[in-house]
């Protein structure tokens, strides 16, 4: 895929500005969530690290919906980023900023979104060459009021808000320019609703 | 005292969940203040570093009552970690979360409670290998909120908010399988009162 | 100056506890602009490095208006650091903490005012050796009640709340004592609009 590196994530957000956050309970489940999410429109997963089936749902998606945007998400330390990259996720997501995750993107030369809620943290991350940030959780830190004062000194960055957002307010959340996308579970629960599952 | 370790810090917590911050202004109230808690059952008390007899306090605390649970609060730097150890503390609590006071608790194999309210400062203190966290000011930080959705990231997570606590609300917060203890200086105030000092 | 080095900063103070955050599109907006304040009382001046004039409009600003204090803002990394010292800044203000960003302001041994707003940052620029430390975005998180939460455990550390303090609740921050200052942008609207600018 175009314009998808370390210093380049422009092409994850080309298609769609939504990042559903999928957490798999077993193997099994994960054909079948994704495909609702293609056929929902929502061709991207986040395939988070929270379930040990993580890194095999990542290969077994890659492996057979290649359109799809498959990252892992809930990345904690360099060995899970490694295990997923190996494993094919085209994107790593954290919930917090890991200088040691980021070093071991920057070498596979693939996006790395971590969560800075905090102008250090901020700041953590542009040092590290990384200009957008998860921003979670978006509802207790703050959300769009605190986005927009984020801003304010941090022109450059764009934020991911994850937690918190819902169908309620996802329009707001993306009608703002500082918003690259919006993280959450609530894309899958609609997606599986949809398909009937 | 059994099950008490830098990496198993179960003992902590095992004969009440509460966590008496205690701020003493000179060493003479230590035992009056200390007896007073454990008249009211809670045989725990974390002595605050903000006060200079802290250390001495402690040291009284560890001989004259060899059955309570004795900790160091308000730790800030890796000397006064050193020095709350050497005075007998049982376990070091930090507002914030310090990598040097980690490695000085790491030695001594005493555990560490750091203050951790964003996913940054958590990830790093997984990554020292603490999975019980303090979160503090928590009414500041989102309260019951907030720990509920860094749990989800985190399910490995355990927190011992503090401020904003108080007898109104701590039942609600202890009926949390994600929370460890509770802490707060509202504890002494209530065992003082009954005590009648 | 007398009394402004890294390790003291009371001379920052001393005529105003008012920092006025000043963002120049052009470099002929500075001395109107520095004017301005000095006549509205408040002869300080944060001016950021979100615009590319701000070396010119400090290097500007020293030479013109001598008896003004005139300090950098959003100071994001170590480069901005020196090149806003070698452009004669007085102190330096970052929206995070950055300790590369300390470390050229301790060689050149004038006062460094990092953003900090949990307690472990706040030990972070305790370990420094800075204890006063900016709250922003203050409105965020937690205004006031957040740095009276905070200064609990840190009676040591004074802040600069900036970001939703406004003409209405000035006064009672400056009030606290744990306030050393407030900063913000509205004090360049307010002087300009007196200025009849």
């Amino acid at each position: 895929m175009e314009n998808i590196s370390y210093t380049n994530i422009s092409g994850l957000f080309a298609r769609t500005r939504c990042v559903p956050v999928v957490v798999l309970k077993t193997l099994e489940d994960t054909l079948p969530t994704l495909k609702a999410l293609c056929d929902y429109g929502i061709p991207t997963a986040e395939i988070t690290f929270r379930t040990a089936c993580a890194a095999d749902a990542i290969r077994l998606g890659r492996e057979q919906l290649p359109d799809m945007l498959i990252g892992a998400g809930t990345v904690i330390n360099a060995a899970q980023a490694r295990a997923a990259i190996e494993a094919g996720a085209q994107f790593i997501v954290s919930p917090g900023i890991g200088a040691d995750i980021a070093e071991v993107c920057r070498e596979a030369d693939i996006p790395y979104i971590p969560g800075c809620v905090t102008p250090a943290e901020i700041m953590q991350a542009l040092s590290l060459g990384i200009t957008t940030v998860k921003f979670f959780p978006a509802n207790v830190y703050g959300g769009m009021d605190a986005i927009k004062a984020l801003s304010a000194p941090f022109p450059q960055v764009r934020f991911v808000p994850t937690g918190g957002v819902d169908s309620g307010n996802l329009d707001e959340f993306l009608a703002c320019d500082k918003i690259a996308a919006v993280g959450g579970s609530f894309f899958v629960k609609l997606a599986l609703q949809k398909s009937g599952k």
